[in-house]
């Protein structure tokens, strides 16, 4: 398989059928396809071989979508970047995969001229906003304009389809490398479970840089169903374009959902509008609450609920919890808070450390095989075969597998925090406090927070005679990682827990603030 | 992907759920996948080495699924022998694989002799009957109790995984080559089109050699749906296993339709078993008639109509028309009559001589471009590159386009005759006939017959001088071809009508035939 076949598809049987609806435009498959083979036209004319790296740095867009063609449609390799990065994890990403070519919107472009400022690797940059090219670009409508339509280069199976920079627990990002038939299985399993129909009208609010909302594009393309296109998460924004759209199906977080209802339920104007369309609404990244599904059933009285759990590094399913689980009530036996049964392109056991599965009920590590399994991290054969044993990929995540087969996910990476939706792994965040000169250790963990879920807590020792402050803490962070990844609240102590190997124990450190608690699931 | 996956997702999730129901009895995921580990270890303890193939002649039967799974897992290549085969055509293929091993049940142990005499390729024959074993044979119970569990060698994506032979226009059946990922995806098609779901109870009744059947029992395997299996198709038998079993899903062919119906008027007692389990009737190798349909939906009330059209060559299917394209009456627009879209794994367009695209509505050949697409034909490099051009498989059937994108079949295969279901190639019983010392020259047609839609009938030239009737014609067949293939009416003429370039012009021979009729669909 390869991930242009459902456009060529598309484009042979129904060229004039809407492939995007992007502010208010129809975009026909037609139209999409001919500026989808431009684009790869202009990319190839301006030096991109095959194989190299294209990456692109942009919220939602018609163009978004035609860069995910476009970039294998030319015999390139994708590497969308993470919009809510700091200058220097977006360089790092850009130089670790040696990525000549960047494709900026107006969002960015800010951001842009450090960019190209510290990347060593980066040649080109592409504006593909709706103001003048600035200096030192080169226009994405120009290069469409300018340029004719080349033949699908049509590379697919196993070779390199992209590169999909995830946070590393190193500190750095780690480059997960998927091929064709990983997002393209992967893909399938949505549609087998019924998600991403022929005649589904799905709206992308998720970023389009995250796999999560790639892999729904992918499936919307094998199976036909229609891109509705939203910039950003903006819950009027997002209210009114189900009401006219008539939007059928939308992925969102948990906390995203939550926001969507707050503001629903304080602007009595959006409560109007009419959400009828929705047939389901998927969501990820953590369970939902008893409490938040209720007022999501009432919200959107004729949505099926679907969970998914997955990383980047499994393209990005593992499970899919069906809306006939989502079961009324927290009876035992419900299914509501697992994340599901393993979709149908995967195996997932639970392994203990020596790689043993284990008894029904006991937690370890999730361990997932199948087509969806990433071939490795870019440049980092260390990393790859520290998670890639025997086919498996080892998730990091604790969970447990009920007697049914569910699976229930207890911590999403043993440390990993997660804050609005967004995963933080702490040992990044620990790297960049670290890196401060009046630091001797740090060890950072979730904290309970009624709003995010978790918030980031640092606990510190101080150097001898060093001085530091909460504040300066903070603002080195911001310096080097993303603002959502700096700690909310900074601690100062002499001792850290440590276990016999000499690893800090931070379920100790966490006990305290958890107290009477479940931090997630389990 | 590879083809035992599904066995093992549901191995390791819900190792006592029922995978398959066959004579009454129950047998769980855990005791299928202990017998189908044994066997893979007894074909290995046999010399079975890598890539060597296995043949199995059989009627339906739980043993015929564990075939299916256990050469895979033991590293082998499939071998399913056509039940309708004569001697000469089962050993031509055996021996053309150079099949060493055969599998064979109690319907066709008289055969087994003869093509071990005939065979020079087989070595071993494995008997999977119920009686004792005969002499000469390995008992398949006796290798299953004596051989320990091997590991699965899980060889999966392109790697081979059969070879299905399949009548050829050269006289001789081809051997078509599909790997792992051809199947799996090709089923994969089937589950994002609403068939074989994770709760589908599936009625195997079409012949288990045959792709189709075997491409649902992979799709079962993949979602998780329980196998109900029927040794062959006997109207009593398929009507009663439907109420007893609450079988939710069945393919038939439509001839087999008919017959279903047929007896059920006849017997007022078939008449009271209780059809109301079934959700989806499929069925293939020819467009149902208005007819039909009407009388298939008052005996299936709850069930909705799915036809697949395909051939073995694309691991089989190239379109589906969904229920929801089985629209009531004849209207212009209505796509009953159509054979659907194309499956959600394959591009399909129509073209002319020269491969290029025909416009909407006019009638070419189907050609067909996507992962199910075949590895080619076995030993046959030039019949391989006469169908497989830039990736596209010519499938030699006419038929047209609609401007919604559905695909209208005309002629399956320019001269092939479709009698009960079956497909007939003119050029294989004319082979046969040819080789008869009084024919000079012939050409073998289909004409239309009120039960069997087609029959196969001769038009002869005899030798100057030679002396021959139909009955010796037809006697002389039975010798060389399946019996469903010989001529059921021979003529003698003096003269055929011949194109320029010196072809027999079948369309003028058939035309006074089906005068005021439609052959086909178009």
């Amino acid at each position: 398989m390869y991930i242009t076949q459902g456009l060529h598809r598309h484009l042979q049987r129904c060229p004039n059928a809407t492939a995007i609806r992007y502010q208010g435009r129809n975009i026909t498959y037609a139209e999409f396809g001919d500026r989808v083979a431009r684009l790869a036209g202009a990319l190839k004319r301006l030096g991109v071989a095959s194989g190299d790296r294209v990456a692109m740095l942009s919220l939602n867009s018609q163009r978004y979508v035609e860069y995910y063609q476009a970039v294998p449609w030319a015999d390139a390799v994708l590497n969308p970047v993470n919009i809510r990065w700091s200058v220097t994890e977006i360089v790092y990403s850009l130089d670790d995969s040696q990525t000549a070519f960047l494709i900026v919107d107006d969002n960015f472009l800010g951001l842009a001229g450090k960019i190209v400022e510290a990347s060593k690797s980066l040649r080109t940059v592409i504006y593909a906003g709706d103001g003048p090219t600035p200096e030192g670009m080169l226009g994405y409508e120009a290069l469409i304009v300018e340029n004719a339509p080349v033949d699908d280069a049509r590379r697919g199976g196993d070779s390199l389809l992209g590169i999909f920079y995830t946070g590393g627990t190193t500190g750095f990002p780690k480059g997960v490398m998927l091929s064709h038939s990983n997002v393209c299985i992967s893909s399938m399993s949505f549609v087998g479970a019924g998600s991403c129909r022929p005649d589904e009208r799905y709206l992308h609010v998720m970023p389009m840089y995250h796999l999560a909302d790639f892999a729904a594009m992918t499936a919307l393309f094998i199976s036909g169903g229609t891109h509705v296109v939203l910039p950003a998460f903006v819950p009027q924004k997002v209210l009114e374009t189900i009401a006219t759209e008539e939007v059928s199906e939308l992925l969102l977080a948990p906390t995203m959902i939550q926001m969507l209802l707050d503001y629903r339920d304080k602007n009595p104007e959006a409560a109007l509008f009419d959400l009828s369309s929705l047939q389901t609404l998927g969501y990820g990244a953590s369970p939902i609450t008893p409490v938040l599904l209720d007022r999501a059933r009432r919200a959107f009285p004729s949505a099926g609920f679907r969970q998914g759990y997955g990383m980047t590094e499994l393209a990005p399913v593992a499970t899919i919890l069906l809306p006939e689980h989502h079961s009324e009530g927290d009876h035992p036996g419900a299914k509501t808070y697992s994340a599901g049964l393993p979709a149908s392109c995967v195996e997932v056991r639970i392994v203990d450390n020596e790689d043993r599965e284990v008894a029904r009920g006991t937690v370890g590590e999730i361990a997932v095989r199948g087509a969806n399994v990433m071939l490795g991290y870019w440049n980092n054969p260390q990393a790859t075969a520290e998670v890639l044993r025997d086919g498996w990929m080892h998730t990091g995540d604790g969970g447990y597998m009920d007697d049914d087969g569910f699976i229930y996910v207890c911590d999403r990476l043993k440390d990993m925090i997660v804050s609005g939706g967004e995963n933080i792994y702490s040992a990044e965040v620990e790297t960049a406090i670290s890196n401060h000169a009046a630091v001797a250790q740090v060890a950072v963990i979730g904290i309970p927070c009624e709003k995010w879920g978790e918030t980031v807590h640092a606990v510190i020792i101080r150097k001898p005679d060093a001085n530091v402050t909460d504040e300066e803490i903070v603002a080195h962070c911001r310096e080097h990682i993303a603002g959502y990844k700096c700690p909310r609240s900074v601690e100062f102590r002499d001792s850290l827990p440590l276990s016999s190997v000499g690893k800090v124990l931070k379920t100790d450190l966490r006990a305290p603030f958890w107290e009477g608690r479940k931090r997630g699931v389990a």
